[in-house]
């Protein structure tokens, strides 16, 4: 795999410009606030292949479903995140001719991701008729100190000739999703508000009414001299522009700064949307560019205290889980309990923004254990909000009594998904759910969350399994039929292991957790009793469900199966099969992969990752040398697994491949698909792998382990984390294991199963094995 | 159920218009004549709800599939039968007042489906503003003497007023699917042709350039006497009219006469289409209205004398058979080989007017036993032709080697559908293609089908079931995994039971047909083996599979199980469950529907129904016994298959009731969706639940066997088959069974399994048990 982007610390830098690259390059230099973010796309016009994508966290559009075959239980709307105005656009013309680099020759191209200031920074010679040069450099941010501001600073230079130039930035809101299901736009204006320099547009969003407010400041200098153009603002529906004409000759500078304020009724009275838009551009304006620009370096550079990864001595590994970090970061920042993170986050429209299980299996774990404890807590208060609405989406199948199945995909709790063997079938998902809440109260420590919000999730998913499986007379055991596991080569199969084993502990932690409120909380237990209408008959059926759940396995190969029946198919592993089989998703038809007995994603290792400590290690390394060989890891999500495994099974070469397969995925677009936007969510697998794979780390019984090795090739590599009230900082090279403690309390935790007191404000030593 | 319709031997009356159920009635009085067909219309404009169609056997639109997540190997196109130009229409005004049975009152309304002359026919009283009462009478039919021509007599009789009449005979090819996915039309014109007389359009379908010339005369009588309207045609794009008014006094009698021609490309060579209908029209309107309809008669006369099947003393089961019997002629004459026989024939759009295994397992014994040789050999050629693209579509999924997957919806041997459960697993259809060979090969006593057609099939089949079956380690047994049965309530199972059984006995009948080739037709079969690649290595195989298939059984019931684990599932009948249920496909979400134990149609009863002489009579009954409280008979090829096997079990009054859900299944509207269409299909199942079940007729080794029984309120019933070159004609009473033979030869036949001598052209009588 050759790099594409030269590997760099810090930076992700492309240093030749190819048009058809181009969508992919724009996911890669995607930019984002958490509150907002937008692909990397040309200020300028770009006649060549590109996706315009603006986005507002927790902005959708509930888009009418398309489907072939309808069946009863089909959510009717599939939520989007919309396509939002675009207001980094400026029109460029020299001597009347339009910049468009799919058009315009240019040479020094240079686009630059700055990682670690959150900049996108870009410049090139273009090279107009009549060998006229200009150098063109953009810098730009969407601010992290104000998520609801960005900046677009836009030069141009001409190097040899006199040019008349005209820029025409604008401010466009008439633009539409791609993946509208049926050409549909769904914003309509509001209103437009020019006044005091500032242009503003307010749309509105059909059906759910949101409103957006994104206003624009354009400010223009030459030589570093503020110049005001001829015309005022022009307008037309759902557009307005600015147009300023120059002269420039050869040496001077042109600059347009262009402030952005982009506000929406999630966070503003509709009435005040307008005149709060206006108050944060002219904030903008009289702090001026480079002092916002330093407010949002510095805003970064907290967060990099904070959540930074180094490795040294292996540049592109450096390079790749910076750029995985960077990325969750812009996402999302946790700072509200409505919003979630879309598999590919801000930076494309696959997947509509929403949220699936992705969250609690693989990006809470990272925002916990590197974040604060508030950001993992509103990722666990989404799914609390959504609760009445898992319930509903439970009765429409046929579950009564508060029963509770979440939503495969979703914005606002209701199900957007509409294929019968995911949406109905893939029910595994609930159990993410469960376990999310487990890690979360282990690693923190402390009940609160579980008995003021997480136990009421907890009963209604046990409802729901207490209900989903049923007796099998012939096996007398409690089976559970028809479901799609984690591993989506296989549909509406019986006794998904991975299904039925998290099933029972979630009955299990749930009993559990009930026992404890009962001791610890009893006035709780009382009202949330009350709320729900808890009976103690349940959990007698629950108990009795857990002790005689069907766990289908291979007692000669020692190894749980996948499903029932898994061996009666034909076994093979990947390395019998032609590689120009390979991704069997885009080689063999549907039923030939439902047939092959190959595996997208950990499944049942998913569970053995889950649950580790529920078994001994011949069991792991005996599950995990039968079902590697049978993964073809073509969803995103399942090398990370894989390599945690082959960590914890003293794998490490394995580990290391696999933590490569998944590190650089999209830098490196293993899957020749990050045009259509980044793996966000798997990004934070490769964190897992990292550190819960190369380090060991893991939450037991409510204590820190550790367990670190070492690449061979790396000199070291250096993490943070947060545990409890305490932050501990690991460095590890091949000789030993630095832990830097800033609690205020000692600690105990535990480097390979030995117990070390770590004193508050101290380091401890230990050496590598 | 009440009869919406009066019951009477030959006739479908409606006497009682209501607009509402409008869409339906037009459902019921379709008419059809082999070639085309028609929804049951009204001539004058209807602002109600209605389903204007028109269809044209063969002529079709691939239309771009709709699917909401798309999976490798589904087909890009949906085959649908085109709605075609409307020739029926006529304007009509009275004092400028449109007449519009939605708008205007009518009384003494009826409109007679007269199915022993195939005409329709409608009389009522208009009561226009101003105590203006105009009787209308009208009559139409589809010749079926002259399959490309059609007429209608349209008269206005003023009862009480005078009353100016305008009316204005159209042509309308400006018309479109009403289950178009996208909208769009399907009809480009290419010509308009306006001569002596005749008003002609020429139109062609996008892709296919399918080309259809439309034409009609329209002749005025007043008082029978012919006039000519001052205005010649009115010509708009693809639409033409002629207009024609007239002062009528009370009791003036003004008549239009519409002729129409259809001709096709399927027929004509494209530039000889507007002659050919030139001429066809004026030879209709040379002969005369009441020539044309006395040939049309007549023609149906004809095929009346074979098919008819009466029943004494049960007036709705008169009617009801007679109806599909009638609706099942009109479908499909057997005249072409390139037409088959859609679910919904010409009276509706579902399902596209596509083929699916329903022509096989259920058309077309009704075709092989009621008619002549040739048609149901047609329809075992229709299949042949497609081989090539049945081929195509084995190696599109990743089979090889000339293995053959015929598709499960189809107009030209393409696949048309793209459910994967359905598209990809639905493969017991290619079962049901090697029944039908198999079952005309036994049937006519001769090979020559056999060996000239139906062996390259059936090796092409067994390639397929050869490389779809997968060797089970832990079962040591040959098992096809994911696949869906006949019953679609349950998808995605591994070791359907029918699908396995029709499988080996598939590479059973292969093998036994080769050794036959071989001994007696060896040049065939050196032609035939050249031909196809034909390897001696192939049969070994299909030998080996056949000698250790895995069937899911349950030896303590002694019953064949659905699919493995089917007994997994709670066991429920339906009696246990509270009737608001049914039917479960409009109550239940459809997980619930999949994890349940209720069965949609027969499954392990339909392959018991094909393969009964492979079963000893119990294991019949315990099978029928069990699996029949358990089916909900939600699709409408279900009843007739239990109602014969309740028959076979000695369950006489079972029988009935399931006879009785089938045979006015569109009459009675049991599941309120004839307003999609009729279940011609099914249709022919009815008549299978007669003649095979109550009268008992099967073939067995090449021998005619019958075994009947009578319901107890009949008085007799009485049938023709043909067999071999013999036609007998059975009438069963509840003393004896009169045996009527038509052959040159003498026959030995088999009833109650004792062997009768029947002598040429005599009669024998048998007492009935």
């Amino acid at each position: 795999m050759s790099h594409h982007y030269i590997p760099d610390e810090w930076k992700i830098i492309e240093d030749n410009f190819d048009p058809a690259d181009n969508r992919a390059s724009e996911s890669i230099f995607s930019l984002g606030n958490g509150k907002m973010g937008q692909r990397g796309n040309f200020e300028e016009d770009f006649s060549g292949d590109t996706l315009q994508g603006h986005y507002l966290a927790g902005i959708y559009y509930p888009d009418k479903t398309k489907v072939g075959w309808w069946k009863n239980g089909y959510p009717e709307y599939f939520a989007k995140i919309l396509n939002a105005p675009n207001w980094i656009g400026i029109h460029v013309q020299a001597e009347g001719i339009p910049l468009d680099l799919a058009k315009i020759p240019v040479t020094n191209f240079r686009r630059i991701l700055d990682m670690k200031k959150g900049i996108l920074e870009r410049s090139f010679i273009a090279h107009f008729p009549g060998d006229k040069k200009i150098k063109i450099t953009t810098t730009r941010f969407l601010s992290m100190a104000d998520d609801e501001t960005g900046a677009v600073k836009y030069t141009l230079h001409p190097l040899n000739k006199p040019v008349t130039l005209k820029l025409t930035p604008y401010l466009d809101a008439d633009v539409q999703n791609e993946e509208s299901n049926y050409g549909e736009k769904f914003w309509e204006e509001e209103k437009q508000s020019i006044t005091d320099g500032t242009g503003i547009i307010l749309v509105k969003t059909k059906k759910l009414n949101f409103r957006v407010s994104t206003g624009i400041t354009c400010l223009f200098e030459v030589n570093g001299k503020r110049t005001v153009p001829a015309t005022e603002w022009k307008v037309q529906p759902k557009y307005i522009e600015k147009e300023y004409t120059v002269r420039a000759g050869k040496g001077d500078t042109v600059t347009v700064y262009k402030y952005a304020a982009i506000l929406s009724s999630l966070y503003y009275d509709p009435k005040e949307l307008i005149r709060s838009t206006r108050r944060k551009l002219k904030e903008a304006e009289n702090a001026g560019y480079d002092h916002m620009l330093t407010s949002h370096c510095r805003a970064w550079d907290a967060l990099w205290q904070e959540k930074d990864f180094m490795i040294g001595g292996d540049l592109p590994a450096q390079q790749g889980i910076r750029f995985n970090i960077f990325q969750l970061h812009q996402t999302y920042t946790g700072k509200d309990e409505r919003l979630n993170i879309g598999p590919k986050g801000f930076t494309g429209e696959k997947y509509g923004g929403s949220t699936y299980w992705d969250t609690e299996a693989f990006a809470f774990p990272f925002y916990l254990y590197s974040g604060r404890r508030e950001i993992a807590r509103n990722l666990l208060l989404y799914r609390y909000r959504h609760l009445p609405k898992a319930i509903e989406n439970a009765k429409k199948l046929g579950f009564t009594g508060g029963a509770a199945l979440y939503p495969m995909v979703t914005m606002n709790g209701e199900e957007c998904h509409n294929e019968w063997e995911i949406t109905f079938e893939e029910i595994h998902r609930n159990g993410a759910i469960a376990y999310a809440i487990y890690k979360y109260t282990g690693y923190t420590g402390r009940y609160d969350y579980l008995f003021d919000y997480g136990l009421e999730v907890l009963i209604a998913l046990s409802r729901f399994w207490s209900q989903r499986v049923n007796f099998s007379v012939p096996k007398q055991k409690y089976v559970i039929l028809g479901v799609t596991g984690p591993n989506e080569y296989e549909n509406n199969v019986n006794n998904n292991w991975y299904t039925n084993y998290i099933a029972r502990w979630t009955l299990l932690y749930t009993m559990e957790s009930i026992e404890e409120i009962k001791q610890t909380a009893p006035e709780k237990w009382k009202t949330l009793k009350q709320k729900i209408h808890f009976s103690e008959e349940e959990p007698v059926r629950w108990k009795k469900i857990t002790e005689n759940i069907y766990f289908p396995e291979d007692r000669e190969k020692g190894i749980f199966l996948q499903q029932e029946g898994y061996l009666d198919k034909e076994q093979l592993t990947i390395d019998q099969i032609d590689p120009s089989n390979l991704p069997l998703n885009q080689h063999w038809s549907w039923d030939r992969i439902l047939r092959s007995c190959f595996i997208k994603q950990a499944d049942v290792l998913q569970g053995l990752y889950f649950f580790e400590d529920h078994f001994d290690p011949d069991t792991l390394e005996r599950n995990f040398t039968f079902y590697e060989p049978r993964t073809v890891h073509e969803s995103s999500l399942s090398p990370c697994v894989h390599s945690i495994l082959a960590s914890r099974t003293g794998n490490p070469e394995k580990a290391y491949t696999l933590y490569l397969r998944t590190s650089r995925l999209d830098l490196d677009d293993y899957n020749k698909e990050v045009a259509e936007g980044l793996h966000i969510t798997s990004m934070a697998g490769t964190w897992l792998a990292l550190v819960e794979g190369f380090a060991g780390l893991k939450i037991r019984n409510r204590n820190l382990y550790l367990a670190p090795s070492i690449p061979s090739h790396w000199d070291f590599y250096k993490f943070q984390i947060r545990f409890h009230n305490h932050t501990f900082i690991f460095l590890i090279n091949h000789k030993e294991i630095t832990v830097d403690h800033y609690g205020d309390s000692g600690l105990t935790i535990y480097i390979y199963q030995q117990e070390y007191m770590v004193p508050p404000k101290e380091k401890i030593r230990v050496p590598v094995k």
